[in-house]
């Protein structure tokens, strides 16, 4: 297993569409048949704009293919629109 | 769902102590009724000692009873005797 974990911080305003769009992309993501969860996670009782993606997936192979689709391209070319900086990605496995 | 992300930077030469007390508490903790999944990690292609808690359960109230569990009490006491500095450790919530 693989994990991911990706920070951002949105935009002021711009919540919602950040939102929107993370739950949107973690629908798509989570229809791969690599995928084992994925997940849009706030800090707990923080309300400061930043947001993380926790993604699990089989393989690092899964991981690669997720990140070629049309879905994880155009969603996140969308997202970093609205962010400030660029995403802060990790990439994990398990041990 | 809540997510507990933990980091901790393991004194060199205690790696092996660690993963087998990391490993125990992973077994302990996923036969608790609130607990989502386990995972112990490593960031990818890195060998730097770091190792990654990541752990997800059913809500707040299901983390907060295994933080009173014995396993985890104990083992986190041993862990903290390998380790530099403190376990980094944050929680998150599903949005």
């Amino acid at each position: 297993m693989v994990a991911v974990f990706a920070k951002c911080k949105v935009v002021g305003g711009k919540e919602k569409i950040f939102v929107d769009l993370a739950h949107e992309l973690a629908e798509k993501s989570r229809a791969e048949s690599a995928n084992v969860s994925y997940d849009i996670l706030s800090e707990i009782d923080k309300d400061n704009g930043e947001f993380f993606f926790l993604e699990k997936w089989k393989d690092k192979a899964g991981l690669d293919e997720h990140m070629a689709t049309d879905h994880f391209k155009n969603i996140i070319a969308e997202v970093q629109k609205i962010i400030e900086g660029e995403l802060e990605i990790h990439v994990y496995e398990a041990i």
